[in-house]
């Protein structure tokens, strides 16, 4: 049988990270690669109590059908949470939860994008929104982005030039792939920028929880006057990944359109997992946990740098990121990271070449470093490995 | 801010089930409307067992991020079960597992349809199918179906005329919402024909174990020699509809596509309830629990109809399911199911209108029973309601 795929199926690619990541589980080997959580930190044995408590409690309800919208103490505390944190002002309506940030991504790209639309985002940015996007039959504008963010005469003239451009996609804090946060000055600049040329800004903020220092911003949203920015997060790095529960906020008339669009997409999100996710934050201390989370990536983070202060060649920059679970690694310009990870690899140590987070391609030099999931002997004695082969290519 | 949606959005609108369900939450209204699973029959105790065990065994991985693919061993035990019930030949490797069999209707539109494509579907045929596959904006063709299924001679007529024809899509045991059930012939006539026109098809086989009596058929995929069959699977009917997981199987170069394009979509399914119902699998008898389930809904299935047969006023005509969760009702033409439904809704009974099932409309006359929800009181109580509105309607 000669399969007659759809048009889009021509931009769909194994990523990277997925096929690293299988590589990757051959016990032995370091891996810098995926972008996991520290398993260690895992509230498991919170986790029996509240399993059982929802199972006492609402056994039948947790384990059936329920709304697309979701279970509604837990869209509440969503909202609540980021009202509270991020400056913003939504309401449980305007919440939608999703498998996963991701889903809300894939849900996004559904709700507004037409073949040959332009969705601008920050060079690099986040594989997986690309892969999703992609799936739309878009096009990507990279806006150039530097340490403080979105450079904002770079984006006007980005959406002066794209009449087509449908939304910004962006990662303000801890970036992913460069761990770098976006300026307050910058995150009102976009807001005003998108009112102005009435674009959706997807504002993703997976890590924003993780700060290890520093002052916590407001989220861009905090400052849309407009109804422009649309917010996503999720549980995955405050909790556990494998839950697969996110979320979207923003406007209800927007948020009525994802409705619609998820029921005919999945119908629903897990109801176990919502319900064991409100029942933890209902009995358990969420915050002295992210606590416990914010520290552990602290300490990582602090051994990665120093090993890499004191071993990376000179030549070689990176990012030192003020929390989440990415720093970004620049190499000089003559040297192709998909080479020095084949050599990293024979060595016993993974991370994910940057090239791939730019969409349109470039930037073989870069490479991005998780230093959430490995253990702290692991971090040292695999950014000793990264240096040594960096220091045998460096000229 | 005006929102600028995708084209796609105009084709959306809110499932007529699903906001029906939001209706029949109020207390004292008896609900023969969604299609759930009767929760009194969910092992809640079995899962307390469950939940713990994975937690102490395998808490981290559970938790984790996982393979877009699923966990192997309920991709093993899914592609076995196929394989000695139904007659399929499939390998793990050929199991995708999804968030609910919805997404994998949702994966196939992504994977297959172009705008302006054709699906062909049974006529009626699953509404949330409908909302799925309308996302692409595609067209449906309705096939002429029967008692057993769809008609072969109309079926090929239909793809003579519909070059662009990419998916048929069909749930051949137990169909919702009509709970008929294809012959073999037909089903070996399916096949025959999708391999002569290089067609697609998906069978959607929610309901298939629940079978009250009859003999159990093969599945069309055991008679597929060109790879044209694509089967779709759930847990929803035989476990719990909460955890979403569900599945696609079909020939690898097909499941590899699947796969990449759920990696955009929401990189995998929840962990939680993979392992969860994997575990279930393995430590509890999940036969004799779909024992239990099918003797439930037979002694529902038999109330129902037995109230039906003394109850329900001449002309009105319905389906004598030999499983699954559905009865189908057709009224006399004059008859319009939604000014019924308006009437029932006051004496505090609840269905589902029949016309929302045929993409291309009418069928006002039709509605949906579902049988398997209700508590025994309830569905004699709901049935005798329902006859004393159409006495009051039938000339």
């Amino acid at each position: 049988m000669q399969y007659a795929y759809a048009k889009r199926m021509s931009n769909v690619r194994a990523s990277e990270i997925r096929e690293l990541l299988k590589l990757t589980e051959n016990p032995g080997i370091i891996s810098f690669s995926g972008g996991l959580p520290s398993p260690d930190l895992f509230p498991v044995e919170d986790l029996k109590k509240v399993s059982l408590a929802v199972l006492e409690k609402s056994g039948r309800a947790s384990l059936q059908y329920t709304t697309t919208e979701g279970y509604a103490p837990l869209r509440r505390w969503v909202a609540e949470r980021m009202n509270r944190r991020l400056g913003t002002s939504f309401s449980e309506e305007e919440v939608l939860l999703t498998h996963g940030s991701q889903q809300a991504i894939d849900l996004s790209g559904k709700v507004f994008l037409d073949e040959g639309d332009v969705v601008l985002c920050e060079s690099p940015t986040y594989l997986a929104a690309l892969s999703a996007f992609r799936l739309f039959e878009c096009r990507f504008v990279e806006v150039p982005t530097d340490d403080d963010g979105m450079i904002p005469e770079a984006l006007e003239a980005s959406l002066r030039a794209e009449p087509r451009a449908k939304l910004v996609y962006t990662i303000p804090e801890f970036q992913n792939p460069t761990g770098r946060s976006w300026s307050l000055a910058r995150r009102k600049a976009l807001v005003k920028i998108a009112a102005e040329y009435r674009v959706v800004v997807l504002e993703d903020n997976p890590y924003g929880e993780l700060r290890f220092e520093g002052e916590s911003l407001k989220s861009a949203a905090a400052f849309d006057t407009d109804g422009n920015v649309l917010c996503l997060g999720t549980f995955s790095k405050i909790f556990c990944p494998g839950y697969r529960i996110g979320w979207i906020a923003g406007p209800r008339e927007v948020i009525d359109k994802y409705v619609l669009v998820k029921q005919g997409t999945d119908l629903q999100c897990n109801t176990v997992g919502q319900y064991q996710i409100a029942e933890y934050l209902k009995t358990c201390d969420i915050d002295r946990h992210i606590e416990r989370i914010r520290a552990d990536y602290r300490a990582k983070r602090d051994i990665m740098l120093e090993m890499m202060d004191s071993l990376f060649p000179e030549g070689v920059q990176y990012t030192r990121p003020q929390g989440g679970l990415f720093a970004w690694v620049t190499l000089p310009e003559y040297l192709d990271a998909r080479e020095i990870l084949a050599e990293c690899l024979k060595e016993k140590v993974a991370f994910v070449p940057g090239g791939s987070f730019f969409p349109n391609g470039g930037h073989q030099n870069t490479l991005r470093i998780n230093f959430s999931f490995a253990a702290a002997g692991e971090l040292r004695e695999g950014i000793a490995r990264i240096a040594r082969v960096l220091e045998r290519h460096i000229r």
